[in-house]
């Protein structure tokens, strides 16, 4: 049991530690100490120890961390031990790459529905999915269980987009759009921004 | 001047200072607090006060920060005073939604040449740009004075176009494919990667 809510920005790492703790049971490693775990993800030990704690204990005083059994304890706080469904809103040219997105399926995430507003797209096909009318939104939210949403519209579109996804009760937004967006107490966003990747980049540049 | 190199943590932080100060300047306010900062990125104030101490002394005391001095600051600091021309590779469907994206020229990237392997592809359109062949990768970076790559190709050619830029001068690198990559010392590529942001809100759904 969490003695404590754990913060967003420990929310954010965990994908993180989920990725190390993979690559290390690839690796066969079996145990790992927070020092180990901290130099992997360069952080220290200690924001390493606190980020795990909201969530249970897990570590052995001078043992570390059971690789295994963090992972696994790692994919249940963070709901991955299913199949999560997406619907996409806009099948233009980055819409119909993110349906061929390969990273998806291996990691339990299906676009299963695809929308678009233009009614020369509506009907054509999509990878393996035929593109619905946004009028179909609402019910194919319900009958498919689509639990996030994935927005790849204009970025003059995206808010009334992401608008009528949490007013059909999608909470979890993926925006590919290069836009701002308000959002709902109690939805979550995240934005797909390669422009922040490339800013942290060009530090190292000489210019 | 640095007292101490910055950790590649704080760099990575950097962009969204730059963002909040952005917004606050917007918003008409000329100085914020550490804490006021740390607040709008979810962060301590001491760990504010900590990263930017890394690149000089910005704050006064009692006073807070100088929106649009430091704003001035970090975009020097960031290299961000100019405009940065960039290489694709790869213009298969993610490759033409990297070229078309609105997000990039605003803030001074602008891909100069786009490149495939597949001859079918070579001499054709994207955008404003001709595809050219990967053949004539070295002559481009040179003469259009590319200092970043964008890798659009599929997964199992992520590492040897990787290579192939390294080998080429480029040390800047924007990895799309869904692939872990090598990198040389004194590289530094970032990858877009959806998964990573999907795993950080399925914390907050219910299964």
């Amino acid at each position: 049991m969490p003695v404590q809510k754990a913060p967003e920005v420990v929310i954010y790492r965990l994908p993180l530690y989920l990725r190390a703790l993979a690559l290390l049971e690839k690796e066969q490693v079996s145990t790992i100490s927070s020092l180990g775990l901290a130099q992997r993800l360069q952080l220290t030990s200690a924001q390493v120890r606190k980020d795990l704690s909201y969530f249970g204990r897990f570590g052995k005083q001078g043992k570390g961390y059971d690789v295994k059994k963090l992972l696994n304890e790692l994919r249940n706080i963070l709901n991955l031990n299913r199949v999560w469904n997406m619907a996409l809103v806009g099948v233009g040219t980055l819409g119909r790459a993110i349906v061929n997105y390969e990273g998806f399926l291996p990691n339990g995430f299906k676009i299963v529905s695809a929308f678009d507003i233009n009614p020369d797209q509506v009907g054509k096909r999509v990878g393996n999915l035929q593109v619905e009318h946004m009028s179909n939104l609402q019910n194919s939210i319900k009958e498919k269980d689509i639990q996030i949403g994935i927005i790849a519209v204009p970025p003059a579109r995206a808010q009334e987009v992401i608008d009528l996804l949490t007013a059909n009760g999608i909470r979890t937004i993926l925006n590919y759009a290069p836009a701002s967006v308000r959002i709902r107490p109690g939805t979550v966003v995240r934005s797909i921004d390669p422009v922040l990747s490339l800013q942290s980049m060009t530090y190292y540049l000489k210019t």
